[in-house]
């Protein structure tokens, strides 16, 4: 029986990781192993200048399921380290209740946790949930967790290319409405961040990187772009950003070290 | 005349920041905008869900200089979004007493500050220092410096492809000892990390994730291969991490909803 690892960047009390796991133990042993707060945003992290603790905690009566006062890559690098005494055949990061794409992917604690598996050699999906804003109630992670059972499937049956992980994105629809899966690119977010300047009760000056919500280009065949026509969009990643397009140019610069 | 922003990820009263920001007074207006504290391995955070503090500090009297709560990338952010009530033309990262080279890229705030550039449309760049272990007394950053700021003339001089950042990794060695400058892909680090796990004084496990410093393959016109041969490496990287080779392979999974 394959040994999954899930985990995600919300705090291993989200509802989001439930619906995953669970779902997860349909595909093989499920070991939850989250952060013991919300860590979004936060990027790929390495904590080395201090201990880190991994805590038994009760989610649910069917899984087992362990925080740790680290951030997502550091609960995977624990488990897949051996922490929890057993091996992993893949880590599973979400459900995220916001899409991941675009740059987005560099800030995301759910896709690098997923990185984090690849580097250590561990096939690694983040999956993440396009919920639309201002939902009254629960969120409802049915068809992003079902997505998820479908890839990893997928990726124990055929494996993934050395140094490549999944960045999962589902639309908010039933399984019914999806039009289906459509393996993607990375495509452009749109930031709308804005700058709020406030003074505080003592007449000190702070800030807020505040804005709207981020909305992205809808291209064709990107992440964003077939999220939004309603499909699962299934982006292989690598962690190789080397920008081969510009090793000419900039070959060309006068790199002469006496210049200048 | 340019305005250039300096910034690292181990905080504004670095040695090497201060290296590199003196250096940098030669081609432009310089301002500092640092974290307060050490920031290593940090990866690419975005703070949304607190206020940050900028406050100048005093580090060098020819350096205008600010601290900030934030994460490096977050430095970037408030600096480029008018935190300073100045515009800027190229953000330079470093001098990191440590080079950033392979998949460090993605847990280093020193790169992640120079991508949050790019994603504002601004020049990036950081430049790292290939320090040997155990140097005694104080490390020297000139070499580091003055490669920093040819790249820099080059960066004013010819612009950067859109979406591309330098990384750039310099040998500990002195100006007369380099080899020159080498332009490279990213590498393949190699990690020794394990896991310690040890006991409190209250009978609690806790781990530390320890091992002896990460190496790398001496591949040629690698980062790492370059830089351990005697050559400035510089690596343009983007941030479109699509794997483009898989996706031929993942198109021909099956993909039905109803599978599984």
């Amino acid at each position: 029986m394959k040994n999954i690892l899930v985990t995600n960047d919300d705090g291993v009390t989200a509802p989001g990781l439930l619906a995953l796991a669970l779902e997860m133990t349909q595909v093989g042993k499920v070991t939850v192993l989250a952060p013991d707060r919300n860590w979004s945003a936060s990027g790929h992290a390495k904590t080395l200048h201090k201990p880190l603790r991994v805590k038994p905690v009760s989610i649910h009566p069917d899984i087992e399921a362990y925080n740790s006062d680290g951030a997502p890559s550091d609960c995977v690098s624990l488990a897949l380290m051996g922490a929890l005494d057993r091996k992993f055949d893949m880590v599973v990061s979400g459900i995220n209740p916001n899409a991941n794409i675009g740059h987005d992917i560099t800030y995301s604690g759910t896709v690098t946790a997923a990185m984090e598996a690849t580097i250590r050699g561990v096939f690694g999906i983040a999956v993440s949930l396009d919920s639309p804003l201002g939902i009254a109630g629960d969120l409802d992670y049915s068809t992003a967790a079902k997505a998820a059972k479908r890839a990893v499937l997928n990726v124990f049956k055929h494996g993934l290319p050395k140094g490549v992980l999944l960045n999962i994105n589902v639309p908010y629809l039933t399984e019914e409405n999806l039009k289906g899966f459509s393996i993607t690119r990375q495509g452009l977010r749109i930031y709308h961040d804005e700058l709020v300047k406030r003074t505080d009760p003592r007449g000190k000056p702070y800030f807020w990187i505040g804005g709207e919500f981020p909305t992205g280009l809808e291209e064709n065949q990107t992440d964003y772009g077939m999220m939004k026509t309603g499909y699962v969009s299934i982006t292989p990643l690598h962690l190789d950003l080397s920008a081969y397009s510009a090793f000419e140019t900039l070959t060309a610069w006068d790199w002469n070290k006496q210049g200048g």
